[in-house]
């Protein structure tokens, strides 16, 4: 009997949308068993959630500490490989920190951490401890996303001369939205940080330039801003990119854009082609070629890349989307400690992951756009340097 | 500790594509446990198949007869709830017939039987018991497919006057293609019947039209054809439909389109307003007006009925998919299992389920479909009379 | 200075819509000058429309009659070079008759007769004649549909298996749509002839496909009706299709279809590609292969064929629509009367141009699918016998 | 007879792409009649073109001079109403200049001149004259762009937030692209000015979306870069907005995104509602909604402005495409001019066309962004004050 590999989850108790989210992701390719949690901070809604999850009481935890603490001392074959967060954003450095320290692998939802600081601490733990670490970016786990990659890497765009993309939503357009839960602690500083639609979308974008293109922003101009009355926080912005490549690009990213969904496109022009991706559309991926027909690569159809395929469950014609995008990550991951149970390398699919790497630059993506759009100068170079009053 | 429903499989070994997606759809919502199964007629890939799912070895049956036996003694804690068939359509009665007379309920992949008359028995079988019968009729289970039902019966399209509905592929567009072991039973009549394209894809399109406008197929002229050398059975045809209601419509479908990947796509147009459903962008439903602006109903978006909103997962913006769909019919077959249970009548939501009806209608649909295409006469009655000589 | 082609116009008084784009489409390419008209059979309103379109009060004619016997007197440095008839449809053959009898080239406006019996008697007049004929079959015009000509006659698709043709409308969905004069008179069998939607629309399919295809419809079963109360003519309709060629289809016409402004589609499998295009995006080309990238060809961009070249006005980026396909119509006709009258060979892009054959075909198009939709038998040959009593 | 409009053309001989496009433009609607034109600069090149038009050799002028001191003699039913201008851009201004000395009225391609110094003393010249100064800023000219201004005039959108405008196009992608005699002079500033790519397409997007939003752009932040080596011109850059209203935005144009073919789109995200227009299907107008389906607003269907409608030619199904749009120009132009000539005051539909006012806007726009690109400072005021060396 093959075991599945357990998961603990701090977080994600009853009604917690993304927590949900994670639940399906994990558990879609059945490799992926859930053995435990301390699913929120009141144990009773924490004893509740687990128990209509399936799991025993025993191992419903009032406390992520009490979970670390007491999962350490089960055997290998009982205690949980990895753990999830799906807490609330400021939480999520806290408890991988402890995971860390006890041991544990990490699974994190995005953001890594509260600010670049604990990215940066984040990161000197990891180096220090032979913990896995990896960020649900999830948009990178689609498979045309893969595609693009691969076509970049392989050299058929040529040399890339620009980058545009874009994230735009429109649930805040308008102060009547901040009634839910989900908008009042993403405006508050006091649990969003320095950014609302930078930290929450603008990052995922930058991400998904960054992953595809297989390069780093090292220069930006931002504009960000509240457009809604009393807000402080940004909720729409632009980004003018400058890559290390030298390809220049933009980034747009609002969540006053009414009527937007999650539009998140990506368009990459090289030298000899170019290409375009969109979210709403995860399974298709267009490729433009000078005074030539337009291609619609799609999801089963053709030669991909095997990097593609690997996150491929179904055949031509059968529409995957954003769960099964969510489940490449986790599988990925399972695959990254199958392999060091077994002390073997990840195999490849398994590294196409994000890490405390991506961490690091998100947050730092996230402190330089706000520099930036706070300065009177035009360029300001991308710097992994904390911004230093929070 | 809430229990979850369990699950046996029969069928679906390693390698078999469509068990692999049933096992996702199943374990996408943590609701159901496979906990048992017969997955090959070769005992030795039954136990690797099952292991590798992570069961033991004690529930990795040689036979779907061992394992309903087996499974029987079990307490009701311990046994299976429901046997999934996952197995060649020629084996998805004799499979379904003795999981009945062993008291289990059943979800069958489609479609039901080999042919009319055994859907019919198995109708009396599940009428003289108490078991439960689903059949996955995978598109129904699309939440923006069920939102077009749930307009058209409120009316918002008036009376109904004309039904286009069409499923192509292109997959079997030449002899090339035939390799496959897919491709080779489907297009020999000892495993496929009397019917290639219609019993495969035409069921689905006839399905889902009956579907969303609460209608049955009461006369047909139909005009199949293998369009390959050396075949035999259909891969190709059109059918003129008219509806108990008046309707009238026509259904499409091919297997050598080439280019197409499942394009399934529905359009009702009523004396009121009209609809547009596309399986290939399944999270849009169009609207239209006379002499007014289209409407994009997307999933998530604005004011959807209850039922489809019991159909979603994800606010709007994050696409789902055909594995999505699927999982549907698993969650409410799962909740007509749990309230037969607890004594219960089923949720509005569970039963919004193919069942044994669909299971006959779809047969029948496929002879009758075959005799009017033989009749040089132009209309033919659907009829739920199976055809004599077979 | 070189003379423009000059054109008389029977019909397109003030206020007559398809008077205006047939003026719209003969003046676009400043090959074309209007030189005199019979615009009404109200010699008032022929002699305002005519002024105000610039013509001297002398050529302005009180009937056509008039018109073809003065034009006749006049020089060929003066005379028209061809009449174009925008007549109601029933006058269409007379008007057709009197100006080949009198000598002139004729354009005309489709339908080209009342019934196929006027269209037989019309291609004998021709045949006796050395007359031009040319129908402005206007879909024909699009620069997209003759590269799908070209690509199928050029073997790109293999062997064509099967033709999917539709044009649906929803302006004459309810019976308050009657109320308009272009309504009217179309649903009135005596203005009309023996059917509606198919003679308005259907025929324009059938004409595409045959075209494109470079084919001929050789059986048809045909199922059509009036769908709102108290008509007696089609509104909608459905008909299977085979060619001479062994393809066989299916052809979808509806005026009655809510919401759907003039959806001609034009699908064509092939044994070795598909193709597809649409109206409502006429600049687009869309190629399908057995597993390899649907390939989006565009107006202007890579390679064409020289007859696409030949009708497309722009580079790529600039669409073309209604009007410029109209006007591809008039100044292929032209092509062929410079060419009459230089005693030459009409150039190929000249002869690229509906005429009295496409004329025949479509008037019996509509007798054969009446003949067939009444008749139980399945399939009706396709005949160029007019039906008898009429 | 009622007299058309008459016009004169210098520039746009025998091979001029632009020529052509205008003479469609002016002959489509029949109310503008070509009567003289100094085609080229080469007498036998300009006798020859305008032969080939059907003009009198009398009347093909060998210099614009000549054609304007001639035609000025002429009586005022003979001579030309207006000069259109399509000579290359160097020559708009004294073209210009001296049809305005001479009295005549002008229709001027773009860009009206060759620097904002000129574009100022062509306003002052008009401002001391009565002639009508029109610009054909084609893009203004489809229909749905102007109910998508209108609906933002009606408040339809509330408050305006974001606008996001872009022109992109690949056909200066490569140093191969540069043979053509389009690119030549179009990326040598002898002939080009300052700027390639934002004075070509750039202000085509700027245009659009200050007349759609009835707004000015205030400041900019523009990043403008040749991408090509040994290019001195812009041929790419991105220019973040903000507007008078207090609305911010982004405008993206590039001539290298390979693949493009003239992707001008334009998005306005107001407090109430969105709205979304793309060039390439110029006759839908998608409108977004907080919560709420989206409407595609479709050329001739539903309640449209009567502005719209104005320059509207054919219902519903009918796609209108570049031509028309630019013949909309023509037609409102025709419209001022017949108005001037019975004193009485131009219809709104006239009135709606770009003149002088977006000239100099136009030319501002460019050496604004120029200036702004060149500063190190973020935010440069939009100023109508030329640059000093030129």
């Amino acid at each position: 009997m093959i075991n599945k590999i357990k998961m603990g989850m701090v977080g994600g108790g009853a009604g917690a949308f993304i927590g949900e989210i994670h639940r399906m992701a994990a558990a879609l390719d059945s490799k992926i068993e859930l053995v435990c949690g301390a699913f929120s901070s009141d144990p009773q809604t924490c004893l509740h959630s687990g128990q209509s999850l399936g799991l025993d009481a025993s191992r419903c935890y009032a406390s992520y500490q009490q979970m670390f603490a007491t999962e350490s001392t089960l055997s290998e074959d009982e205690r949980m490989d990895f753990v999830t967060i799906v807490t609330p954003n400021h939480l999520h450095f806290p408890v991988a920190k402890l995971a860390i320290q006890s041991g544990f692998n990490v699974l994190s939802d995005k953001p890594a951490t509260f600010n670049l600081a604990e990215a940066l601490a984040l990161k000197t733990l990891l180096d220090d401890s032979s913990c896995l670490y990896g960020l649900t970016h999830t948009y990178i786990g689609y498979p045309m996303v893969k595609e693009a990659r691969q076509r970049i890497i392989d050299g058929q765009l040529g040399k890339i001369k620009k980058v545009v993309v874009e994230y735009s939503q429109g649930w805040l357009a308008s102060s009547d939205d901040e009634a839910s839960k989900q908008a009042m602690w993403r405006l508050d500083p006091k649990y969003a940080g320095i950014s609302c639609c930078m930290a929450d979308i603008g990052v995922h974008a930058a991400n998904l330039a960054e992953y595809c293109c297989d390069d780093e922003i090292s220069e930006m101009c931002a504009d960000i801003a509240p457009t809604v009355t009393g807000r402080v926080l940004d909720d729409d912005g632009t980004v003018m990119l400058k890559f290390s490549s030298g390809a220049r690009g933009v980034l747009l990213a609002s969540q006053v854009a009414i009527g937007e969904e999650n539009r998140l496109n990506l368009r990459v022009y090289g030298e000899k082609a170019s290409l375009e991706w969109s979210q709403l559309e995860p399974n298709s991926l267009w490729l433009k070629f000078p005074d030539q027909s337009t291609q619609i690569l799609r999801a089963g159809v053709g030669s991909l890349s095997p990097l593609t395929l690997a996150n491929l469950r179904t055949p031509a014609g059968h529409p995957e989307g954003y769960i099964e995008a969510f489940a490449n990550l986790y599988v990925n991951f399972a695959g990254q400690i199958e392999a060091k149970k077994a002390n073997q390398p990840s195999p490849e699919y398994a590294e196409d992951m994000p890490g405390i790497h991506q961490a690091v630059r998100g947050m730092a993506f996230i402190e330089n756009v706000v520099a930036s759009s706070q300065s009177q100068q035009k360029w300001h170079s991308f710097t992994l340097q904390p911004m230093s009053q929070k």
